[in-house]
């Protein structure tokens, strides 16, 4: 990451980005994310944590959503904004769905998994219940790198 | 339900559908489900609880495939099926996918918030990583009734 990705990130993302380099570090697939209230301030945050927890579901969104949650006592995330690194698959994009989250900002794109872009598009579909505005790219390149060494790494058997 | 839709009914249909009740009664849209191990004796089970447990992501399947992920020690559920009241929606079906569930089972159909006839219609997506076997309609008219009975309560004020 140079100097000038690194000021165009902002401080959730570039958080969230820490939080994937950890996840790496550990062991799991580098995806960090973090839930920020309305007036920005991170309200929960977390890592990929399926290999630790021994739980498919225990995705960085799906984590970062239900800490928010108990974190507010509240079962919607209204006004709430999810920062992720990676394009939420589609069970991370149906609990966005879910906890009405306002905005969505996602750094890398995932044309294999992803479900926002690519895939079944789950906020384009005509039966969504709740759609996010949607931010795609910040970070974009950072998170994309991390991923990329990550999965060179297991090719490699380095891991 | 009449008697011959209860012969119908597969165990872990109607341990499904005992969930969905027990569920409405506590005040939960109605949906259970149990993932059941190759040999067809239950391994978890769980009914919707988003507002008991103030968690968007508290589906009934979600609860389930933790729960049996737990009990067995496993981040896979290869080889379990999961039988559930109610065609899951994006997050539960992405779930599925994720848990590399053998076969999906489910009763009433959902043509609002279903993903696997419905909607996205998840595991019909090229990019789709994992399809279960799927069967549905088992047990749907009661399950229906049962959802259908929730709601008219929740319109006339009941609860």
């Amino acid at each position: 990451m140079n100097a000038r990705s690194l000021l165009a990130v902002s401080a959730p993302m570039a958080r969230a980005l820490d939080l994937a380099r950890a996840a790496a570090a550990a062991g799991e697939a580098p995806v960090g994310a973090v839930v920020a209230g309305p007036d920005g301030a991170i309200v929960a945050e977390a890592a990929n944590a399926m290999r630790a927890r021994r739980d498919p579901t225990a995705h960085a969104e799906l984590l970062a959503i239900r800490a928010a949650c108990e974190a507010l006592g509240a079962e919607r995330l209204t006004g709430c904004d999810l920062h992720v690194t990676l394009e939420p698959c589609p069970m991370c994009a149906g609990a966005i769905m879910h906890a009405r989250l306002r905005r969505l900002y996602y750094a890398a794109s995932d044309p294999k998994g992803g479900a926002v872009a690519h895939g079944p598009r789950l906020f384009a579909q005509p039966t969504c219940l709740h759609r996010p505005e949607i931010y795609d790219g910040m970070g974009g390149e950072a998170s994309a790198e991390l991923l990329r060494g990550f999965f060179r790494a297991l090719r490699e058997g380095g891991r």
